[in-house]
């Protein structure tokens, strides 16, 4: 019998288009998945079975396919449900039902795909975490956070509890999760998928993104939202750039000894290794990022603050306060900065195809009380690159441990197809 | 007597902060004038008289001020209001009403600002026009059209309705319009303002501004909602490079005078005029900037599609259709290309303090049913520089002709200067 959980996102579409598989069957085989795993997990805020497979019976008697036929995939509760609440991770929203979903939403029930539900993400996608349990923690009674602010996401995907699933990432909140639960993170250049109908956090930052178990799942899936296809290509010639970021010092060993790792298997491809020396327009950049990010937040909440400010956890009231501080003088500079930061980092892939990072300082740190640091991709957030996580090694706590390669903007097939070959190498292709 | 309307929005604050004057006896003159005018304009979609007296009564019993205290603010209906209907310009709105402010409609109830009430906007800040009358019209029983999408928010405050009111631009929505009603507009740089609770049209171009009657009341509102004071200095050295664009031909006689007029009024304050010549990656983005437009408008409006198709005009049908046959791959070499147009303009601010051209082909058209071409504004919306629109001249039929100051990114003060300094020349300061 077809192990349904096992199948790629766009093998799933092709047999449901073929009619060699029904979407209903295999929202099923994710529907008893998730009965199984959630218990223990806690990745979902909302899961609606009867409406999950109302959709695939749908999909199924049309009979006429579309890219994402059958495919369920998890939505982060920072995206608009017209047919789901949409809470935000915040109590302020818990009864919230919008009346238009969110554009990628509505995007993915267009080409048939199914919304099993929605996933846990921390208060407004910022610190304060979710209950959700990291599926590789070594002891589920002693759990590891999953990372946030896609904390639901990852551990649903990782736990197969979704052939896909939506993240945003305003700091770290893709990659992160992804590194920590040992999946494919995927944040396409800023501005590749539409924000429509996401609740913004800091409008310049929020990327719109995916979770998935492999990097071509991530690829064919927002390719389809995308209207493109992107071209995957891992026998060519590729020239890594090995980027230590000025955070070096606050990577563990393990992370460190993973980025060496990940550039040996690459070279065993064929592929050139050289030091990537980022330019000095760079240096800074996380704490431009954290400042710009409070700054934008506490314009986009006031409206929270004026009416629900005791709503807010204190962690985030200090972030508003802290971004309000700055002022919007100082914020204009700081976007000079970053456009600087990004003209200078062009220039570097003049050299390199793609450049690889640590994609956090460790393993996912135990406990739920934090999601864990996101110093490593503050600055490939604020430049907008494409980023994707790949898993590739381990720490001292047997959690999974990633790399982030980083491809030039607006050019997502170059890091795509870098991570699909890191991916081979691995043998988890 | 105060004359109420005349005064400006700094002036407005300042009085009802030193108990000089009241809110509610401000708000009682602009309803006034609402009343008096709306019934031949059409400007307003929704105005609630009551809750703005509610609400200026509030001001006035707190007796605290606040930087906008007792200032009537006109919010076009692209924008989320929790106590007012917000219909985006669509049948499949008219009934919606959000759970939350847009930020910077909370910003300025945060800061003492009145809400009158929502203005007119065109189907979705597209094409489709509203009934709004041009008050410059020469025989309002014979209409020209005030220009679009933000025509509610042009004429409110053209006609005295309102001491400022919001606007979007995605292509040329506030800068045409400030043109066509001899008004100014202020298009800050992109992002300046918080997109959150703004309905999106085209995401990387959608820009929050404001409709005003002198440059220091866009200047010092949009500072307040920055947490910012702009440095306005109009008596330094001014370098001005006038910039005919690469549409000059579309231009009318008028609008080329208009240019000309505008350069020697600033050299008759010391400015030193010289031709700007624009790099060669800046040819074609108007049309970069309309195929970027309709892509982005074709994923953001996927839901609308979904469940409200023929709720749509035709023309905006069409223009989601042509956005979707343009595919992601295309997109991400337009956004390229506009990355480098943004790159090339900005070293032309070495030699250039500010840029001067035309804001649209010509004075506003007669009739309602279109609200004129947008083509001299789509490029600099897409480069997200600031824009200043200064009334300067008259066209054959009599109504306003305007120009538009660029500054570089980030740096809005020197486009305000240049055009506060153009204000003063005019003698209209």
């Amino acid at each position: 019998m077809t192990d349904m959980l096992a199948l790629s996102v766009r093998e799933l579409a092709r047999r449901v288009a073929q009619h060699a598989l029904s979407a209903e069957a295999i929202v099923r085989a994710y529907l008893q998945q998730i009965e199984a795993q959630e218990p223990v997990l806690h990745a979902w805020q909302y899961v609606d079975a009867a409406l999950a497979l109302a959709q695939a019976r749908r999909i199924d008697a049309a009979g006429a396919g579309g890219l994402l036929a059958g495919v369920p995939v998890a939505v982060k509760d920072m995206m608009d449900t017209a047919d789901m609440p949409s809470g935000y991770g915040s109590p302020i929203y818990a009864a919230h039902r919008p009346v238009t979903d969110a554009a990628a939403v509505a995007a993915v029930r267009a080409a048939g795909g199914i919304v099993l539900g929605k996933t846990v993400t921390t208060e407004f996608a910022t610190f304060q975490p979710g209950p959700t349990v990291n599926p590789r923690s070594p002891d589920l009674s002693a759990p590891h956070t999953p990372g946030g602010s896609s904390s639901g996401s990852a551990a649903a995907v990782a736990a197969r509890m979704a052939a896909v699933a939506f993240g945003t990432q305003t700091a770290a909140s893709i990659v992160r999760p992804a590194s920590f639960c040992g999946i494919v993170g995927y944040k396409p250049t800023f501005g590749t998928l539409s924000s429509a109908g996401v609740k913004p956090l800091a409008p310049s930052l929020d990327t719109l993104g995916v979770l998935t178990r492999r990097v071509d799942d991530a690829a064919f899936f927002v390719g389809v939202l995308a209207q493109r296809e992107f071209a995957i290509e891992t026998a060519s010639t590729l020239r890594v750039g090995i980027c230590p970021t000025p955070y070096w010092d606050a990577a563990t060993p393990a992370s460190r000894q993973t980025l060496i790792d990940a550039a040996g298997l690459l070279e065993t491809t064929g592929a050139k290794i050289a030091d990537a020396v980022l330019p000095h327009a760079c240096d800074d950049l996380a704490e431009v990022q954290a400042a710009i990010m409070g700054y934008e937040a506490s314009l986009a909440y006031t409206p929270e603050c004026r009416t629900h400010l005791s709503d807010l956890s204190q962690p985030f009231r200090e972030v508003l306060a802290a971004g309000a501080a700055l002022g919007g003088a100082r914020y204009a500079a700081l976007q000079r900065q970053a456009e600087q930061g990004r003209h200078a980092l062009a220039a570097l892939f003049d050299r390199f195809d793609v450049l690889l990072a640590p994609s956090a300082a460790g393993e996912a740190p135990a406990g739920l009380a934090s999601t864990g640091d996101p110093l490593f991709s503050r600055m490939w957030t604020l430049l907008g690159n494409p980023c994707v996580n790949v898993p590739v090694g381990h720490g001292p706590a047997g959690l999974p441990i990633g790399v982030t390669v980083i491809g030039p903007r607006w050019r997502d097939e170059a890091a795509l197809s870098a991570a699909a070959r890191l991916e081979q190498a691995l043998g988890a292709g």
